[in-house]
């Protein structure tokens, strides 16, 4: 018998690329210009021009030895410093090159940052609605995950008291996603400090440490001149950890980083661990032509307006039909409530008008749905009739 | 308290990494060119030129949503069926695209496999010496490794009667790694052919499903025509990890893949847990742009001639010398025999002479050392007086 938790897993699999697969099969039944994909976080941005550049470049100019050999597990040194360069400017930190390892995107971040830190039995803290594979990340390294529900009534903010009471002395870290995918929120100033501040009393009163594991990869996608705060800036037990797959729209590269900065609890420690969590669970490195060229490309930003357009288009939209959208001030998501409650149901009915988004229990919280939009803006447009009708089918 | 289990692995670190910093620091002391530094598998050929080109011409020709996009876990399917054709032709295999999922290089194969296989407490079989990071991917998730000694007799080949003895209840799997690291030597048609029937006999005896789990990163490095014999065709029950960074030089790049024939017991189930093992431990995909340079540049072949030329040279020195090395007939590593049988203070009386290598005991085998002659021809030779320096100390 192969490993029981992996045949439950793979009876059970994934219901985001689930409707992925089923948008391939509307698509090649319906034609694709006829179905409304809004499943999955893909880009639809290109990457940068300079993206293109600097690969040609790298590989026209780079000795291939240096080019594709074995580096530290770490990272190239000059491209750790490099990023911990670009933070400081941006977030007035003061980061070297030690604090920083290079990644096989966030993903890959996160599995080294929770393997280093969780011993059986350790709590990992949530918001949810949450992206689900936290929990399989936690798992993989016998951690528990548990779900502080975030504030329906203060438009998914994080809940600092919800949050407070939660912690106990099993709890380890508490992994928060800002901007939030799948609600498009970003959390505030104010609710970063209202957390920072229950974390380390909490942390007073139970003599522990709890880290703060921040998962960035919507960092760039603010709108309307919205702020993302720099958690390190606020708690000092934080980790972030980054990826470039949707600032840049490279998430097939698998590139990103994770930070440990010096003032966290056993800092060093937790970095001479980090790096060799990278090495044994089979990453080895973060892929070494990318990054070299994230490197030269991290002032490189995507087109938001794009995105924020779509944004704007789709919200009016579905207000206009009658629903309910979180008006979200980042990532590419709409998180929009039920009609009837029932977000399965309202997946299924959408369905009928070949629109495909995904029900919140796929992010433990139904009552609501998650609309990707990180699509065509051409394909927004063409969808709103089809959400008149799904809504006219709530009677709305 | 950070992880208990990453605490001990931080403290030890790794010997071989530790030997790539006193390289190092040797370097920066003496000049590169005075160290002969042995220690570490980085490829010396550089990468053939056909992969600049292919990366270059990736990059000007394909639209960036398309090369920088996610695709399935398993890989672009274009290139899983140009891996499975490639094996077909080479190997007269039988295997599509379904039979391939493309990995983060080796070590993410090898942790994909056996995340997917291995429940708690189950045993994982393999031959010392032995490269020691195996016991981490296994104990990675939660098994246990155990070593059969190879046959010193018989040129460090695998020992059948050993490892059926050595197979119980709890056996999950069997790792072989073939061409072999650290001894060089290649598993023989007559010894696979062994293997293969102890584990049939063992599996009908227990009723229970036993994989060798073949890591085969040095296939292409063999010399003196000798053949590696395809192991899916002696046994059926194998699962094969690849991976290019030896093959075509590209460490740093992180690719490669896992063959899971049709004629494995489990094999649908074992793709599909395989596939879930690949996304949720965070590697999401192999390198979406190294894919694509990979399945244009299957037919490409490093210099094996420049290693073959530094193994006779190598080998030819070290035994005028007064050392016994085993002669290596595939992969780029000498396995040399300590001349008072402590590797660690052969090593250790190495470093006085600017010679670098791993002691056996870093490979689960006091006794030998490690020369990896994956350097240039020119240290070989440099270093040759040395050897012979160091051959004098011990009265050879």
């Amino acid at each position: 018998m192969i490993s029981e938790k992996m045949i439950k897993m793979a009876e059970g699999g994934s219901a985001i690329r689930a409707m992925f697969e089923e948008g391939n099969r509307l698509s090649q039944k319906y034609g694709r210009e006829n179905v409304y994909d809004f499943s999955i976080g893909n880009p639809n941005i290109p990457a940068p021009e300079k993206i293109r550049e600097e690969i040609i470049s790298i590989a026209e100019n780079t000795d291939p030895m240096e080019l594709h050999g074995y580096m530290s597990n770490a990272g190239y040194p000059f491209v750790r410093s490099a990023v911990a360069e670009s933070l400081n400017r941006r977030f007035g930190t003061n980061f070297t090159g030690e604090n920083i390892i290079m990644t096989v995107g966030a993903a890959g971040g996160l599995n080294i940052v929770l393997k280093t830190l969780l011993n059986p039995g350790d709590e990992v803290l949530v918001f949810s609605p949450y992206f689900l594979e936290y929990g399989n990340y936690v798992s993989n390294y016998d951690g528990v995950l548990k779900a502080v529900p975030a504030s329906e009534t203060d438009g998914f903010q994080p809940d600092a008291a919800a949050l407070y009471s939660a912690v106990n002395e099993k709890t380890k870290a508490v992994i928060i996603n800002n901007p939030n995918n799948p609600t498009g929120v970003i959390y505030s100033e104010e609710k970063i400090k209202e957390l920072a501040a229950a974390l380390e009393k909490r942390q007073a009163e139970l003599g522990t440490s709890i880290y703060i594991i921040s998962d960035e990869p919507y960092r760039e996608l603010a709108y309307d001149g919205a702020e993302v705060p720099y958690i390190t800036k606020y708690y000092k037990n934080t980790i972030v950890c980054y990826s470039w797959s949707k600032s840049l729209s490279l998430p097939g590269e698998r590139i990103g980083y994770v930070v440990i900065p010096n003032d966290a609890d056993d800092s060093a420690l937790i970095v001479s661990a980090a790096v060799i969590a990278n090495r044994i669970l089979g990453f080895v490195n973060a892929p070494a032509l990318q990054q070299r060229m994230v490197a030269a490309c991290l002032d490189e930003k995507t087109d938001v307006g794009a995105y924020d357009r779509n944004r704007q288009t789709l919200y009016n939209g579905l207000k206009s039909a009658g629903f309910e959208p979180v008006y979200p001030s980042g990532a590419f998501y709409m998180w929009v409530k039920a009609p009837d409650g029932d977000d399965k149901a309202f997946s299924q009915r959408a369905k009928k008008y070949n629109i495909l988004f995904v029900p919140g229990s796929s992010f433990a919280c139904p009552g609501y749905v998650r609309i990707a939009y990180c699509v065509s803006h051409d394909m927004i447009v063409r969808s709103l009739p089809a959400f008149k009708k799904l809504g006219e089918e709530y009677g709305l």
